[in-house]
């Protein structure tokens, strides 16, 4: 977890397990004079796949071994993603007026947690604005209604193409991107629930939490999918509350949950620590 | 929370609010010359009810101050519970198969956590029998099969009321009891399940939390109500998991949580600390 | 912990225990025409202390009624702090170089989850001088050396009185404070410690957990005193870390940790529910 | 984590960090047509020191896979530990007076979570004598008083040696462990220590805690060594507490913590999960 002077190749892979796996691609990094840092991995026995992240310095920094390790990979009928060393990805914030998170993120982004370029903040409001502003990053107002979503989101599409945004972060977004939107945008999207999923998905989940009697909150960041509340699942964490506290306390406890699981749910993100398969994730932590 | 020589007078009450209630039940007790020694005190403000959980050592030991007591609290319009000062309630506990949380209760009891006598464990399997013979245990072997379910259950009942039980622990007993046999008991029923409820109600709840991916395991303690999994909630904990835990480990890791959870919803029961309203309980921790 | 229309008028007293304290408190709010809105009490039974926080609606509002109060609590024998109904304390926050926990106290503020008027932000550097003036909050630049503590500590104490400064927020200001500013200011100062006091006292803790080994790391709010990191504990929490977590993972992680238990120590503070009695706290939540 | 059909061999080996290692290893298993079920590997950048668990099925069961590994990883520099495939090490519990954590650990093992074999109880009193015997265990009474501690030690060595133990289990045995007691063992022995460490190293932790009125408890497991309270520490966890709990309501909360902390840490040594280097320890979890 400690900085190194050189930036990593990581390469996060996953194909059907078979024997001498591991092996094989130390070997081939080792082969070419290149020194592992890190190498994990993890079997799913019941589907029979394999995963691994691996994080080495080559022996000398040329393009190539990138692309060398992809074929070297697939070769291998793994499906690999090889991240080039110290590329910083382009990220955009959603938000709404909740402004919680969106100060979180961009305040760790600052200290420098993330290893990324925030690169635009999308809002369907113009509440936030001027925070933005004051942040200096750039603010785009794309007002969404019923009536108007489709080309909405044709206006979000067309500007994440355009800054060849990498990753969307939704800081508290409280609009349901649509299928067009996912496909559209086919790269990936982390939201942030205000619910301990599968526990009270959909609309206003503290004042479900309340109104059930439950003794802990919760929050659970994931990949956003075409099924609401549904994709898988990064991060999650609880809250303990009781019956003394009303549905502004869950909302105010929950803003601190929502803050720390979306933060740890994007931090896992940039630094290839998260593999999706089917609804699940492996995270590398 | 400490011990006091003298068993002290507990009294739960709820019933309206209304201005006056703290001062009118504490110069009660100050006026016939008792001491209070924990009072503690919940408005719900949307539903308009107050409740109170208050624990007294009166100036003499008579069997009056109960009935008085009550009398007063039902003229305000309350609804009180008292506890005779010293009382064992009698406790029943339901087992199948998985022992954890039957060793757990009972080494408790044995270490003295539990103000109760446990009178019988009840079983729908002879697994348990010798375990709870070393423990000095009455064990009753009531099977339970499609066929036999209301047969059984009025064995049960037919125990139950023989032995006069206050209290039936469910300790991981995989039966679900029928309104009938709740109603026919008519005292409470503490259930353990398995899972963070609401998610995972119903069976096998460790194989639907790993199918959906969660980075959090639960257990919930609540009292059993004719719907399944859906009684006023006592005590929920959850445990991290990733995705190195395959079903087994997560059973396991759920033991622990089982343990703990329903352990602490029987002690709060026993002390006289939770009052259930709606679908809901007020604990006075 | 729900929002009132008014105000309420909220006491914390404590004093030697005697029976009838609760009823002689809540029958002269009752009796005057008052309405207790929370009654919280504690008793240290070996030391034989009363402790009361209450809350309460006076019939009418007068100025009279805090003044009686105090009168009334005083004859009692007891020491009371009687906050006025919707007075909002003046606080300075002291920082040096870390600006995680100052962003966060702010934020908080701004989103008001904290009822005072943050007044002066005063530091031994300049580096979040700018981002105090965006937050509109005027900034005092007082450099300290070991040469200068004596000046620099007079000039902090003529501030703080020319601002009528009700609380000092020590948001990781780096600067022991001297016994003689304690006393001079007089009025309390909640300082975050980034360790899981007693354990790591003193200079680089997270240096010092790494060097021991330790697999949970932690932060202590506290009130400042005399002696260093040895004031009345408000707050504490952990966080897990491992093997892989070198010293600058240990910071990282430990910055939400200080910024979660300093806030929630401010809060408890200004909500008027932590009571300190020797080197000890009693917390109302 | 999940059981396979066949005993896999498992290797805990660290040494001088060079490049290659992982591929080495990995190469070793593999030409030799074993499968790697797990690997996983640390190094410390500091020291320069290289960590790895690795388990494998070796192609075909020979007792020479043992030794040609240990020859292997000898020659590449490292220090490895390499366990018999189904190998059950010895085990013998230390206890006092306190039994919940002989209750819990002896449980566990007979639901299968520990993969040893309990060889003896050994306790400096008679209270647990019959409930030894009731698990089908052999109990050693061996008294120690100031006088006696040599003569007992060395009978306890004497047994020790007898049974052939490879890990004693101090279950709150509340006797200090001399140097020659540990030299003359010289294989692991796991102490549970009830507090924190390093707060509140030493005797009677949770009334040093309560004292300080810190606002959690802790427990911590850790290798006994010659320093008292110093050892490696394996596991560690905390609970919280208020200025409602007495210093019985620590120890019963306590006692809790103790099973939870002290079951990891015997589970993680049994499954070969621990390395100790200095005074600290890598847990391959």
């Amino acid at each position: 977890m400690s900085a190194t002077e050189v930036a990593p190749h990581i390469c996060l892979l996953h194909g059907p397990d078979q024997p001498g796996l591991v092996a094989k691609v130390s070997n081939w990094i080792f082969e070419r004079g290149g020194n592992i840092l890190h190498a994990d991995q993890h079997r799913d026995v019941e589907q029979g796949i394999f995963f691994q992240r691996v994080e080495w310095i080559p022996a000398s920094e040329s393009a190539d071994e990138q692309t060398a390790f992809k074929r070297f990979a697939t070769e291998l009928g793994m499906n690999p993603e090889v991240s080039a060393p110290g590329a910083r990805p382009k990220v955009a914030i959603f938000v709404s007026k909740a402004d919680h998170c969106f100060h979180d993120i961009v305040l760790r982004w600052k200290a420098g947690e993330f290893a990324c370029d925030i690169v635009a903040v999308v809002s369907n409001h113009r509440v936030m604005e001027e925070a933005a502003r004051n942040y200096g990053l750039p603010f785009h107002h794309i007002p969404v209604s019923a009536a108007t979503k489709v080309e909405a989101e044709t206006a979000q599409l067309k500007l994440l193409a355009e800054l060849d945004v990498d990753l969307v972060i939704m800081a508290r977004y409280m609009q349901v991107l649509s299928d067009r939107f996912l496909d559209g945008f086919g790269k990936p999207v982390i939201n942030i629930h205000h619910s301990f999923l599968p526990a009270f998905a959909g609309g206003r989940p503290y004042h479900q939490a309340h109104t059930r009697g439950v003794k802990l909150i919760g929050a659970t960041a994931h990949y956003a999918t075409a099924v609401l509340d549904d994709g898988p699942i990064i991060q999650q964490d609880v809250a303990r509350v009781t019956h003394r506290h009303e549905v502004n306390d869950l909302i105010r406890k929950g803003r601190d949950l929502e803050k720390l699981v979306l933060a740890q749910a994007v931090r896992w993100h940039l630094e290839h620590r998260v593999l999706v398969y089917g609804n699940k994730t492996v995270v590398f932590d």
